[in-house]
């Protein structure tokens, strides 16, 4: 039996609906309405996934592997990504346009990332994502290995508050590693409609509407690990209940102040540590 | 119920009452008399603002969110704070004047942090505190959502010898953010005469009489939290008694000569890595 | 009764041995065939010392102690090290020749590790292994000390699927130092055929079949450490399975992509951060 | 009861002399004979003064508070010690000469450090130690203020082989402080013939004949916390016996071969990270 179906079963997972305040979702899961910061050229995406990768390496979320997207603001059916290459030095000749299919679009011959179908195939499912990520930050895996799933622990966790799934279904032959377009669909469906989907063994998928939301949201991911590493330590943790979440998401992590102020924040920083991003 | 209920029903918070040698507290709470470097003018003032915030970013205190508020030296009835931006990145020239009210005061359409509310609320209540911080050190919030409260475990958390109450009566409306002038004053009864405030999911509020003393209180609440985390593997702890903790308090953290050593060091290290602070 | 016996008795150690779906291993253990980056000189063979020690002090494997080796590509019987020297310090004028007995080839009187039996033990062992690493990145020690050991929690430790085995039988009068030929001997064969070895209250060695493929190893060996202190915090983890584990190897770890795309990040941060490099 | 006490009661701390194989210990404690590295003249040892802070600061074993002392290698009855200010800025123009009863010698109106009595009376009561440590790493904390003391558990622990012991005899009036001549002396009694003092809450002393051997002792007992705190979660760890310890102190630790690579890597290391350092 996977891990998955472990906590489906008896497992201690307490997915949103145990709460006893489901609340209509209307219309999109994710809408960041106002933010001035979604990029609206192709020229201006590209930018956009050069900023995310370095941000995301400076502040620890990625090492020498992981990836993020963004879709074409011109062309729905494709989206921008690195060549096979490490976060921290991706610069814009490096992005290459890769369609729903995983082909790259570009007339190039750079090798694309190994594992470019989890993107694809998570922009063709979700049409309300423009951005995804994929990464192994090391506070996440633990939750991806055991009974406990990771749950909004404190306001900035609150975008998690409708559960994050868990993918154990792997194709043993991969090595682990996501690289037929089958699996591809098998991570997509997984994902659903979550925020973010756990992967055993591995590390995870989270996916937002913009590239800044998408951001927030690894970085929140890795925090509330964290913080839910060292609160499971002293007992059982009182988690944010599904409309504590629900606000908080709405009011603290993906308005267009605390978007806008978070990106200017961590572009800073990247940009201070890396003064060679154009 | 609440966290905060339980705690005080049966839970496991031994606050400093339990302790059999009460100290008559006579007076203020607080006082570095004898300390020179509280702020004299409101020039002053925004100078030790800016360094406040710098040196909190600096010292892995606030990151993209929180923020810090001082006392107008010559208005009581104001206080001086940033425009919302994150700490690390905070000049003279961002530094608005406010009200007891959460009411900009300076002429400008530069937009103030939403959660100011706390800052004006606790500079209201309490007369003998001139600087407030809000933030969320991952260290600190294990102790906001389980019935383990953060005591003093070394004598650099002995300021804290009276208690740290939990705050845990959010409007949920709000996402778990402090934005009305009712949720404020809420934050500031919960507070009372404490030196800090947990805040249940979210993080927490500490104060001092200089920005000096707040910021050495920040730091070292989250330095107890985390050897706290640490010593709570090994086994129950000794804790400061509660004389221990009005001593070290008294001798350790807000003699002049501590504040003053501490504080030099502080700035000297933000101005090392943040060479353009003015 | 040593922990290794302990272990091997009633231990809790599941070595790869227990998992129901043991492999053919099929010829060398470790293949990194079409990898480019394998030194082709003595003289590139020294500059890829110099980097696996900046590399490896860079990312906080390594620190005033510890050391790493490469064999002569041009003599099967020597081999590349640098002189008694913290790694974050080495440069091409402090790399020796060193025989398989541990002597040193080159005409100097430059002071040698003295533990570089451990190299020349496991290299004369080892026709299949060309990098040797022996440190002490605190995150592995613990499990050197339990009844716990090592085992692929993540995809990046499935280099270890085989398992771990653990040395403890050392010469008391050497102070847990590998100074003597014998205890060299011994050390290559607690070995035996894995790709790493645990030394109880001292550290760790690890092997590749190239210094890069051994740099990744000591890396992965650390992280995977730190992930399964978490996760044992949480309960008891799911690790791979043996064949997870071999599939993560050939396909994540050890593939020229991989190897290529991680050494050329390891490179460009140790240059970043130390550009005394030559 | 004090926690010291308890421990000595039925406490569970098993010191050296559980272990069946004690050692005659032969003269002095310490003795780092041929190591080229101590200080011969009152310059010298101020320079040395200056390193061992900027050392500890860079290794993130001090902050803005504890502190180092050397003997005086021309007066056995005075020694150097910065005045008081954060370890990381001291400079030779901040370096006092002060008596073994606490007085300052140097002519001079610079501040010398409150508790620099610590430092006075352990190198009156210590004609073997020339050089001590007080400060107050947060690892090391959480086993001044639980039953669980310090262990030698790696090698590089093996130096603390004799135990641990703990002071828990405070002046409470004092504020965990040690202020006074007296306390002071408890201070030296309660060390006895150890390399290292615990202190209940406060932090710790550690001593050395020289003050590299000092500044490793120090890095060593943080280490050796830190991989404590790991172990210990995992299960019971298995420590070094007695006289592994003992045989690792003296040839891993306090050789000249490896307190002089030692010593040059942190040297090196804190003048790159403060150019500023003479």
């Amino acid at each position: 039996m996977s891990l998955k179906e472990k906590r489906k079963q008896g497992g201690t997972m307490k997915s949103a609906k145990d709460d006893p305040k489901p609340v209509d979702r209307g219309g999109l899961m994710m809408s960041t309405k106002g933010f001035k910061g979604m990029a609206r050229s192709p020229k201006e995406a590209i930018e956009h996934v050069v900023l995310a990768n370095r941000i995301l390496a400076n502040e620890g979320v990625l090492d020498a592997f992981g990836h993020v997207s963004l879709r074409n603001p011109e062309n729905s059916n494709t989206y921008f990504q690195s060549r096979s290459l490490s976060p921290q030095f991706v610069t814009k000749q490096d992005v290459l346009e890769i369609d729903l299919d995983g082909n790259v679009v570009t007339k190039t011959d750079m090798r694309p990332y190994g594992e470019r179908i989890i993107h694809a195939a998570v922009l063709k499912a979700r049409p309300d994502v423009n951005a995804v990520f994929h990464g192994h930050p090391l506070q996440v895996i633990p939750f991806t290995v055991t009974n406990t799933p990771i749950r909004p622990i404190a306001h900035f966790g609150g975008m998690f508050y409708e559960g994050i799934p868990l993918y154990d279904d792997y194709d043993v032959s991969s090595g682990m590693l996501i690289a037929t377009r089958e699996e591809g669909e098998r991570i997509a469906r997984a994902l659903g409609s979550s925020r973010a989907l756990l992967m055993r063994g591995h590390g995870c998928v989270v996916v937002g509407d913009s590239i800044q939301s998408m951001v927030m949201a690894a970085i929140n991911l890795r925090d509330n690990a964290q913080v839910q590493l060292w609160a499971m330590q002293l007992g059982q943790p009182k988690f944010l209940s599904y409309e504590e979440g629900r606000q908080a998401r709405k009011i603290a992590q993906e308005s267009a102040v605390a978007l806008g102020r978070a990106w200017e924040y961590w572009v800073a920083r990247a940009k201070k540590a890396m003064p060679d991003i154009a």
